[in-house]
C-alpha cells in the first residue's frame, strides 16, 4: 500500500514544477478516497496546442489514479469579457459562443482525458448566482498589499502600466471556484501559482480543508528556448494534420525532446531512460524522435493514422530529402555579369549535358535550387551567392559563383 | 435673471469647502431648470447630531432655490456589512433595521427639508440588479494606481495597515449611484472628495453630463477644535432635548458661534454680519447666542419650546449661577484633625448664626459644597482644599481650609 502511494507521488511529480505543500497532498492521498482535482480553463481558446496538454495530460495521471478531475471552463469572466487597459478590444463572449467553445474544448480534451471519469463543469453555474452582495464580501477576504505582491501586478504598478480594479476581482474568482468545488487539489502553470493559492486561502477562511496546488511549467515550443505559443508561431496545433504534426516533432532538437517526452509522453519514465541509454550506446536518436512522434499523433488521430505519418515522413525524407553531401562546384561569372544563366551552371556543374537539356529539364519541372522549382530559364544564379542545385531525383550540387 | 443667478451662487457658496468645478455649475444654472442634488447617507448611524446637518442646511438651500433634493440612502452597502479590519465587529444590517433606521432618519431630516420636494431613496434598488457581471464591468472602469492615490489609501498603504479589496469597489457603487440618479450635483463632506469625483468619472465615461461636487467641511464640536463626534462627547444631537440643545449652544465660544452661525444658521449674511457690528459696538455676545441658540433648538422643537428652552435657561442662570464674586475666607483646622466639620466651617464663614442653624439647614437640603447637596451633617471641610459653600438662594463664601 506504502508501495503505491509512493508510485503514485512519483507519477504526480513527474514534470511538475513545484508540488505546494507535498506533505498534504501525501495525506490527501493516504486517506485513499478520490481526490477532486480541479483546473481551469479559459473559453475565449479553444484551439488548443501541445502546451496546453502539459497540464491536461498531469490530469490524466490524476485520472489514471482513480481520482476525480474537475474540468472547469471560467466561462463567467470570459462573458464579462475582458475591459482592461491591456485587450481593450477582446469583447464578451456570448454565452453561445462559450457553448460552442466547450464543445471544442471537450472533443480535444477528451482525446487525452476519459469522458466517463470527467465532470466539465462552468463557473457562471455559481459565479452568476453569487450577487453583488456576494462579490464585495468575497472582495473583503484579502488585501490590496497583498495583491499587489503579486508578481506581475507589483512589476506592472511599479512600471505605471495600469492595472484595473476587476483584475483583482478575477484571482478571487478563482478562488472561489475551489472554495464552491471543494476542491482537494488545483493544477495549473507556473503563471497561475498565485491564483492557485487564493484558492487555498479561500478554502480556510471558508473553514475547508485547503487545497494542495500544483503547478506545471510552461512549454518550451519547436524553437526550444520561447514558450509555445500560437502568436510566436513555434507550436504544434492539437488540430494540426497528422503528417505536420509529425514533421514537427522530428524538427526539434534532441535536447528539446527529452523535455517533450517527460512531459508529453505517457511512456513510463524507466522506458524514457533506456532510451537515452540505447542513444548514449550508438542508436541514432532520430528513431527515438519517431517513437514520440508516433505517440503524440496517435494520442489525437489514432495509431493507424500515425504510423501513417511516420511513414509518409520516411518516404519524403528518403526520396525528396537533400543528400548530406554532394559535388561542391565553384562557377565564374563572365566579367561585367552579376551572375551566371541557370541553363549554363547546371551544365557547367555536370547536372546536365548541355544547355539545351537544362531548359528541356526546366520545362519538366525538374529542376530546383535550394529545393524551388526553377520555372523561369532566364534565371540567374547570382555571382556570390551558394544553392543547392537538383536536376531530377538524384543529382545535386552546391554552387557556388565568384565574380572574375 | 443674472442677479438671482449671482444670488443662488452665493447662497451655495455660503459655507461651502469646494464647489468643482464652479463654472460647470453655473452653467448647470444658467439654464434655468431644476438640478437634481444627491447627497448619500449612511444607513447605520441614524441618531444625527449638529455636524450631520452642515450637509442636509446646504441641501435645503438647494431646495429653497428650487431644486431636486435626492436623499441616498446608501443600504447597499451598509447590508453588506464592513468586514474589513478596521471594524471587523459591524455585522450587516438587515433589512428590517436599513428601514427602521430610514424612518429615523427621515423624522429628523425632514424638520430640515422639505418631505414634498425631496426623494428619499436606497441604492440597494438597482445595485442588487447589478450582479457579480455589473459589479467587475464596474471594477474595470478605474485603475488600482489612480485608487491608491486617494488620501487615506495611500496613507494607509504607506503604513501597511490592510486594505480589503472591497473597500476599492466602495467608491465605484457610490459613483455608479451618481450615474443611475444622473445627479446634477452631489454634496458631501470634505472626506468625500475623492468618492465624489468618482461619480463625475463614471458620469463621463457613460457619456452623461458629469455632476458638480460641492464638499461642506466638517463642523467642529463644542470644544471648538475637534470634529463634532458621539464618540468625541463634544456634540449636540438633533434629538438631545430642548433645554440641553439650548444650554449645549450657549456653552459654545464666542468664536466657535461665528462659524456655526454661517453653517447652522439660515439667518441671511448680511444680518450675521450685523450682529458683528452690534458686539463691536458693545452689545453682549451672549444676547447673538441666544439667537442662535433659539434658531437651533426651533428648528427641531418649533418656536414655542425653543422660547421656553430659552427662559428657562436664563432663570437657571439668574437663579442658581455661583456668583462671579463671593467673600473668600480662610479657616484653621483644629490641630490633630484632618479638617474642619461642616457646621463649625458654615459658622465661622458667616454663612449660618450657629452649627445648629447649618445642621437645620442641612436637613432642609439648603446646604451645598461645591454645588453638591450636602447631606450629610458630620462631613468635614478637608484641610488644604478650598471649595464654594452654599446656604439657600444667595450666601455664598469660598472657604479655604488649612492646618493649624
Amino acid at each position: 500500500m506504502m508501495g503505491m502511494l509512493e508510485d503514485s507521488l512519483e507519477l504526480i511529480r513527474r514534470g511538475a514544477e513545484e508540488i505546494l505543500p507535498e506533505a498534504e497532498l501525501r495525506k490527501k492521498l493516504e486517506r485513499g478516497r478520490p481526490l477532486r482535482i480541479k483546473a481551469g480553463f479559459d473559453p475565449t481558446a479553444p484551439d488548443l496546442h501541445l502546451g496546453h496538454t502539459v497540464l491536461i495530460n498531469k490530469l490524466r495521471q490524476f485520472q489514471e489514479l482513480g481520482h476525480e478531475i474537475c474540468f472547469l471552463i471560467g466561462d463567467f469572466t470570459g462573458m464579462i469579457g475582458d475591459p482592461t487597459g491591456k485587450s481593450k478590444t477582446r469583447p464578451p463572449l456570448k454565452s453561445e459562443d462559450v457553448a460552442r467553445n466547450a464543445e471544442t474544448y471537450k472533443e480535444q480534451v477528451f482525446k487525452i482525458l476519459d469522458p466517463e471519469r470527467t465532470r466539465v463543469m462552468f463557473n457562471s453555474e455559481w459565479m452568476s448566482r453569487l450577487e453583488v452582495a456576494g462579490m464585495v464580501q468575497l472582495a473583503s477576504r484579502y488585501t490590496v498589499a497583498r495583491m499587489l505582491e503579486r508578481d506581475d501586478f507589483s512589476r506592472r504598478y511599479k512600471a505605471g502600466t495600469p492595472i484595473a480594479v476587476c483584475e483583482f476581482l478575477y484571482p478571487l474568482i478563482q478562488g472561489w471556484d475551489s472554495v464552491v468545488l471543494k476542491a482537494d487539489v488545483e493544477l495549473g502553470g507556473t503563471d497561475q501559482k498565485f491564483n492557485l493559492l487564493m484558492g487555498r486561502h479561500l478554502q480556510e477562511q471558508e473553514g475547508l480543508e485547503p487545497q494542495v496546488i500544483l503547478t506545471m511549467p510552461i512549454l518550451e515550443g519547436l524553437d526550444g528556448v520561447q514558450k509555445m505559443s500560437k502568436s510566436l508561431g513555434n507550436y504544434i496545433g492539437v488540430g494540426d494534420p497528422p503528417d505536420e504534426m509529425f514533421g514537427k516533432v522530428m524538427s526539434i532538437s534532441d535536447d528539446l525532446m527529452w523535455r517533450w517526452f517527460n512531459l508529453l509522453s505517457f511512456r513510463p519514465v524507466s522506458e524514457i531512460e533506456g532510451f537515452r541509454r540505447e542513444i548514449d550506446e550508438g542508436r541514432n536518436p532520430r528513431d527515438v524522435k519517431f517513437l514520440l512522434g508516433k505517440e503524440i499523433v496517435a494520442r489525437f488521430y489514432g495509431e493507424a493514422l500515425a504510423l501513417r505519418a511516420y511513414e509518409t515522413f520516411v518516404a519524403r525524407f528518403q526520396k525528396g530529402a537533400v543528400p548530406d553531401e554532394m559535388p561542391e562546384i565553384t562557377l565564374v561569372a563572365e566579367a561585367g555579369t552579376s551572375g551566371l544563366p541557370i541553363g549554363q551552371a547546371l551544365c557547367a556543374a555536370g547536372l546536365v549535358s548541355s544547355t539545351s537539356e537544362a531548359f528541356r529539364m526546366i520545362k519538366q519541372g525538374a529542376v530546383k535550387v535550394d529545393g524551388e522549382k526553377v520555372v523561369d530559364r532566364a534565371l540567374d544564379l547570382v555571382s556570390g551567392d551558394s544553392c543547392v542545385c537538383q536536376v531530377g531525383k538524384r543529382r545535386f550540387a552546391r554552387v557556388t559563383v565568384v565574380r572574375s
